[in-house]
């Protein structure tokens, strides 16, 4: 038993019907490397099961204290059943790529069971009509809320479910005995509160009660300390609106190498700018098309993990973030790199004045969950400041594995993400390295983005645009050139 | 603004996490008959969209009184969100029958989101490879709760959803203003309780807070008054023990004709007579297999719907009940069917003296969901009597209508339905005819019948026997007689 941070806390009580603190992940597989060519339902679910020993997340829920007069704890659940958290379900006709977007939103907008050990994982197959993954593939949807999930839990229960290679490895299972959940007068002891006071405390329970209370815990936390004006003028745009509850995803999958190109082409760019540049080009793009691209750059909120190898052991995350004109008023992709590239150098992390650009660098990062920092960063913005946005949009850019992975022995070969949202912080996107891919995906709300697709082509666009200009010219190939 | 009944506010209050107290009815419907031979999610909830003013169960949610000092009240939701609760997915392969009974069983055992209104439909696409079904057609999946249900309720969705002709009926929206919710203030007003007196109630409060308390009101209902000890030995079988969170589902779907045939064959038989010696001989079969078929004969409880023609407008239910042996200690499914009708013929409802035969007629029975009135049998029953069952099983048998109904233009070819489960009340049995069909159904517990398959296979070789041995000879055909 252990109580949640006062941060984690705040996400509990922070979560509204239209905007739930989850995470969730999407990732394919192919089943054609497990053993017999296919996985099912029953051996994914023995699979997942033999790895609950890997993260505490999967079997502990919440245990609020009397009234919520102190932070909850997480509890093993003794009714854990795993039947609850992971269902079966195909992806409806066509089962083309718009449909799993389409089904993927759907099931990103709907929030968690609370009462449980708050996650879902929903085994998706009929992949049979998707470009660019074979016909028989499955796909995984994940939901796991923002309170039980930082950083270090992201990749226990990634590397948890997955192995090296695909001969599944037996894990032992953890004879995990689960904690006798305390009672009530222990947990109000534990709180420092006793009977006698309780009468006094009434008031805010009946307000806590009245529906729709908007009730926000007003500790200061050490990200509110920090948390400095913004520096930049931040352009208004349709992203920075309340948010309704129905999401809208969609994601590309393309080619590290195509990065590194574009990275080799010019000097100094990193990985990160490139990320940066195409998420520029694509929102210059999309608010072209809708008539509402601001004269002023839009400023992106990029979220760095700040550990560094030193700090493994540590649990949680230390988040910083900065700040970056994407310089959407720029028209040539290449000049719009350049930019971008001399602003993220200039830029440095408050946290340990070392460069930012550093820390999104591979070999100078822990891997986390990508969409992590990305709502921790959002959620302690959200909390702060509500009538002007600090930034336009989050960007994430957190280089993964770049191995294959495999989930009772089916090749993971796609994996996206989707971020939660908060009224002012209508989008996210975030990119994610795996195994020589590049997944670009953006979470946004459908009032904000009614034409996901439209997105999703901007964003295809920009990057093609970024790749042409840039790409050296091969012998008898058409020649390309700056635009 | 309306408040919970008694009743109604126990089926919440009693609501456990292994014993959800919903009722799930499954439809199958071929979109052959459709405009364009298609029918698409889109279409469907705008269908679903334009029907919500049949019923007010769709759009209100529990209000509950702070710390449940009064029964909570039915409020229209102002955040109400059709995509929230009708979900869009296929059926995983093979989509076959067993894989929708293994899909059915997994979303029933599923509890609903009390924090809006009650329901959720599952549009389940890709039933490809259901014998008897064409290829193409589709399901819906729904779940009510009990305390928003009762045979009025259940009448108006179904009705509401539903039009007697391929061709959609344009339903004027009605134009529901919703009400403004209560405040707390006002609540507590209404329930007679103030401010000042709220400190006494504390004890209670921390009570119930108390992880996993076992709190039941034990308000005297009406039922209860007219609840009377069982008059004949009810034998102990598997199905009398507590229940597991995991339901399975098992359904049939028969010829109407052949139960006909059978009731023309011995004379004074009545359709519920043969439902009832149907479920006998599959239950005595069942039993045989498992080695644990009792000496006495297993009791059924039968729900009985007493409403008669001149009771049509008013709300509610009112329910009574027979319990009938079902002779399973007899082998002959001949001489088991003829004593089922002496002893149905024998009991009378205590309600209205009215032979409880004639209730279940469709000449002198009002239609209602037939699971209502069960589950409303088992729940009473559950509150009352924890160590004794009153019956093995509970059997219903409501006839529905003969004419084909439609959903956006679809026809509805197959209609099941799952009951809720208590400890001690492990299996119900549901019939229900529409259309020139007898659908015969059980939901059960996993770990009380773990072989579902086998139910399934017993029913079905129940209701062949009885056929058999009762057909008519025909010429040229092979000889028939009762063994």
């Amino acid at each position: 038993m252990r109580q949640l941070s006062g941060q984690d806390a705040t996400f509990i009580f922070m979560e509204k019907r239209a905007t739930p603190l989850h995470l969730t992940s999407l990732y394919i597989y192919d089943p054609s490397t497990a053993p017999g060519k296919k996985v099912t339902y029953k051996q994914l679910m023995a699979h997942i099961e033999s790895r609950l020993g890997s993260s505490k997340v999967f079997t502990q829920k919440l245990l609020h204290v009397p009234m919520d007069l102190d932070y909850p704890y997480w509890v093993d659940d003794p009714d854990f059943d795993l039947e609850f958290h992971v269902r079966h379900i195909a992806l409806p006709a066509p089962r083309d790529w718009r449909q799993l977007c389409i089904l993927t939103s759907r099931l990103h907008s709907q929030g968690l069971d609370m009462s449980r050990p708050p996650w879902e994982m929903y085994i998706i197959e009929g992949l049979d009509n998707i470009e660019g993954i074979p016909p028989g593939s499955f796909a995984t949807l994940s939901k796991y809320h923002h309170a039980a999930i930082d950083g270090a839990s992201g990749v226990e229960i990634v590397s948890g479910l997955h192995d090296l290679s695909p001969k599944p490895v037996r894990h032992k299972q953890q004879a995990s005995q689960a904690d006798e959940p305390p009672s009530t007068v222990e947990l109000l002891k534990r709180s420092g509160i006793n009977n006698v006071r309780l009468p006094f405390h009434l008031a805010s329970v009946l307000a806590r009660t009245r529906p729709g209370f908007d009730w926000l815990p007003r500790r200061k936390e050490p990200e509110e300390e920090r948390a400095e004006a913004p520096k930049r003028p931040v352009p208004r745009t349709p992203f920075n609106q309340p948010v309704s509850a129905h999401r809208v995803f969609t994601g590309q999958m393309l080619e590290l190498a195509d990065f590194k190109t574009i990275r080799q082409a010019v000097t100094g760019v990193t990985i990160n700018d490139v990320v940066l540049a195409t998420c520029a080009g694509a929102l210059r793009r999309y608010l072209l098309a809708v008539d509402e691209l601001p004269e002023e750059p839009l400023v992106a909120g990029v979220p760095i993990n700040t550990r560094t190898e030193k700090d493994r052991d540590l649990t949680g995350n230390v988040v910083s973030s900065m700040s970056i004109p994407l310089q959407t008023h720029v028209d040539d992709p290449v000049q719009r790199l350049e930019q971008i590239r001399d602003l993220t150098a200039a830029e440095k992390t408050t946290e340990k004045a070392v460069s930012a650009r550093r820390m999104t660098d591979i070999n100078h990062h822990l891997p986390a969950t990508t969409l992590t920092m990305a709502s921790r960063l959002i959620s302690a913005t959200g909390l702060m400041h509500r009538s002007k946005p600090l930034f336009n949009c989050v960007i994430t850019n957190v280089p993964g594995p770049q191995v294959p992975l495999y989930q009772c022995g089916a090749e993971l070969l796609a994996t996206w993400g989707c971020g939660p949202l908060l009224d002012g912080v209508g989008l996210i996107i975030s990119a994610h390295s795996y195994n020589g891919k590049m997944f670009l995906c953006a979470t946004s709300c459908r009032d904000i983005m009614p034409d996901p697709g439209l997105f999703a082509e901007c964003m295809q666009a920009s990057f093609d645009e970024l790749l042409a200009a840039l790409r050296p010219r091969r012998k008898g190939s058409k020649a390309r050139k700056r635009r």
